[in-house]
């Protein structure tokens, strides 16, 4: 049961000038299900992306690091049901294929096309149906069908998760709006399983990169499921610069700023809803860590904490088992932290302090945190400055159960 | 379900010349069990250690260090039901308090006492229960209780781990006996959640610490159920020297290597039994990674299959979804692994190579391995000659139930 967590309103995804989205059914795992989703982009757009750093990235993924480098993207094109990940020579081949099949409909270059897959890794992407299925989703462009689009890039995802923001640039009206997917083998290292974000502002191309990975670094490269990073893991930012506002140039400047602000809350709503939808989810949990050297130190301790299943199965049981946390911390990896110096918070409750449990500290009141849906885990390090914080879900009986059946 | 595992038969576990073992109900977690283990060693013994790299090291993990740097041991004394973990300094106010009280009763040095505790982290160690039960397990000492013992240290264990070997050095017979603890928190980094292997063999105390550490590194250092590193981890290594054979002094003769052989023997025997009895273990999993540049890379891989959710989950439902194996191998984080070159067996089965699944693999081939008890992944790196072996359970829904109701 996904933790607070709706699938937005179709109307409350509001339309990018620029961007037309259209759906169809190729049959690839189930038939009927809606498994193909065409995007198309205005001449003019700049598209960025950062994706997995797992070896074995994915055929798409390659792909897609090619034709962004090679021309502008006008069209993107997603398939749910099979990831065309360890598929080799022939999955390149596979995925190549496809976006030759996608540039001859919408006329534009091979290279303007970006492939991306998920789904079950190790077997190959079945073009033949995914080619005859483009002509279908290419007649059901529209500027609206974000809300669809977020339904159709779903695998084990219960809701389907979209978010948009609105502001004003140099005048002018802008809109934010961004789609993602995912709920397990979530545990981004760059960006994650199939983010898109689009804006209609216009920003020079020399922005875009370091745009789109400071985006990532604060959203969803601080969420975990299950500590699998996965082999598609890919977060596209597109601009079309559609909106009229003049270029942003200048990454010191308030529009720059203005902008930046409105896409990390969208990835950061993103984000929140892939942890609130994590694989058999019952609860969601932020862990927040401060007073360290480095923000790679909070990050490290936070993850520690988010990954380990004996704190995830606590939560779980709504058990303050809090000793967990402790000797989470300690394996992090922090080499010369010092213990006795930190403190730890359920929700509002100071729960350690001098390397052990705070006098203060009642079992009453640690019961009584876990038992909210929504649980803050607070580490003050109080060593330096920095801080981090990453979003994540408890472990349940129900994450086994979907990932012992993930295939049948 | 342990995986073909079953407590060793009393008589198995061989008396070791110069060690007394001792057993006593303290009521530390429930009353009536069998929780206290006094452990005598006659003058002359050398004893090293290994301990937990957990920053939030247990209390008696520091006072071990302290004690094996100041004087002969003489004494071990290991509670279950309370880790002394995360008890700042009241917690080593209390380990030492407990030294002390088996320092009078044994007519030793408190520094000649190593005390262990394992159980719940967080709460305070009652040493008014442990102290008024020590008596009885000092009345309780006797060379024979080395099962009893294997007994009394288990906290979620389902079974009682021990092993022995006989060997001859020097003309004299030696013996080498071991037993251990651990079922979940299981993620050594350094040695493990206490395990105690004791010869009578004599071998001069300047060898001591490296055959240790090498013992560990290949039995306890290769195991992993949950990839949480616990606070209490101990490795604790004996030779009480009096099986008279003349003091082993050179690492490069061959009294050393066939006593190291024998203690790695039992140690990875120990170490195996706590993969087979992992919590709630179905299956139980080598993972052998070969053709690495060294061994760090080697296990690096083995470890991010043998910690990964997925896989383990795969595993439990007998599913040979592979593609999550090839996921943990891309995200183990050697950067520059060629994908193209590895290889990936599961049992004899050749599953992937050149990036992906087999030409001739056939999904009825994984399906029949994945129906044995005991399952060999086997990863050819391809780029070196370095290797290295890691064991693992899988992960099922007992693990989130023993988890989320360890407390209660």
């Amino acid at each position: 049961m996904p933790v607070n967590l709706s699938a937005p309103e179709p109307a409350s995804l509001l339309p990018v000038a620029g961007v037309r989205l259209g759906i169809a059914s190729a049959g690839i795992k189930k038939p009927g299900r809606r498994d193909l989703t065409l995007i198309e982009l205005a001449a003019g757009s700049r598209v960025a992306g950062v994706f997995t750093q797992n070896r074995f990235c994915a055929a798409p993924v390659t792909v897609c690091k090619q034709h962004l480098a090679a021309a502008p993207i006008r069209a993107l094109v997603i398939n749910t049901g099979n990831a065309n990940a360890g598929t080799g020579e022939e999955g390149l081949a596979r995925a190549r294929r496809t976006c030759e099949a996608v540039a001859e409909l919408m006329g534009c270059t091979t290279e303007g096309v970006l492939p991306f897959s998920t789904g079950v890794i190790l077997e190959p992407l079945p073009v033949d149906r995914i080619l005859p299925a483009l002509p279908a989703a290419r007649a059901d462009l529209a500027p609206d069908h974000w809300s669809e689009a977020a339904q159709a890039i779903m695998t084990t995802d219960i809701v389907a998760k979209g978010a948009s923001r609105r502001l004003t640039i140099g005048g002018r009206p802008v809109t934010v709006t961004g789609i993602a997917k995912g709920s397990g083998m979530i545990h981004p290292n760059m960006a994650t399983m199939l983010g898109f974000v689009a804006t209609d502002a216009a920003i020079a191309p020399a922005l875009m990169q370091q745009l789109v990975k400071d985006v990532a670094d604060v959203s969803f490269n601080c969420v975990t499921v299950d500590g699998d990073t996965s082999t598609n893991d890919s977060f596209i930012l597109i601009a079309t610069g559609q909106a009229g506002n003049a270029a942003i140039t200048d990454t010191a400047g308030a529009d720059y700023a203005a902008l930046k602000a409105a896409l990390c809350e969208v990835a950061i709503e993103l984000a929140q809803a892939m942890a609130r939808d994590g694989e058999g989810a019952t609860k969601f949990m932020t862990i927040a860590v401060e007073g360290g050297r480095d923000r790679a130190e909070c990050k490290q301790v936070a993850y520690a904490i988010a990954r380990s299943p004996l704190v995830k199965t606590a939560f779980f049981a709504s058990d303050p088992n809090l000793g967990r946390i402790l000797a989470a911390i300690g394996y992090a990896g922090v080499s010369d932290l010092d213990v006795n110096a930190l403190k730890v918070y359920l929700g509002d409750v100071l729960v350690a302090e001098n390397g052990g449990r705070a006098a203060s500290y009642t079992e009453a009141q640690g019961a009584a945190v876990m038992q909210e849906a929504e649980i803050t885990v607070r580490v003050v390090l109080a060593r330096g400055s920095a801080s981090a914080t990453v979003w994540t879900c408890d472990f349940s009986y129900d994450y086994v159960k979907i990932n012992a059946e993930y295939r049948t």
